[in-house]
């Protein structure tokens, strides 16, 4: 497939319609992501550079990385065992509140 | 592992010394990023939040990922070959350029 292509059919997906977004808690997330931000920070935003600031993101795009740690589709030594005992409530309440801080 | 133990093995990684970034050049990062702007916007803030946004994201987090994706490490049907023939210049570049932006 030709980078060309790749685009036009990215675009494509780009408006389509979008995947059912579970809302999560925002308040029972900040709880959760306790021992996440040893990494990402107490609001989201990262202190080492090769790891992402969450502030702000997407909470769709958060939670369906959270799952592919979960499921193994994205491997990462250190995400994968964060992930593992993570369920769905959890990964939306965690998504939810990485999505309502500001990035820095 | 344990869950405790990953988040202080974490902790431990994340006052580890940073990795050397090669600082990009943003302006020509810009004119590179053009192919990926259907998807991840014109600015780094992609419209389908199955997307990450880009937008002021850590560069060195940038380049890390978009060199997963060329290597396969990372796997994405979309992203694999758009990163394909990216070379290391053109990542760094398009890394400055998102990590330059501001998110929305």
């Amino acid at each position: 497939m030709t980078r060309a292509c790749t685009a036009v059919l990215a675009f494509a997906y780009a408006l389509s319609p979008i995947a059912p977004v579970h809302a999560g808690d925002a308040v029972a997330g900040k709880q959760k992501a306790v021992v996440c931000s040893a990494c990402h920070g107490i609001d989201g935003n990262s202190i080492n550079p090769l790891w992402p600031k969450l502030a702000g993101q997407h909470a769709a795009y958060l939670a369906k990385q959270m799952k592919a740690f979960r499921s193994g589709e994205r491997k990462d030594p250190v995400m994968a065992p964060m992930a593992m005992p993570l369920n769905d409530t959890d990964i939306d309440d965690l998504a939810a509140f990485y999505a309502s801080q500001t990035p820095k």
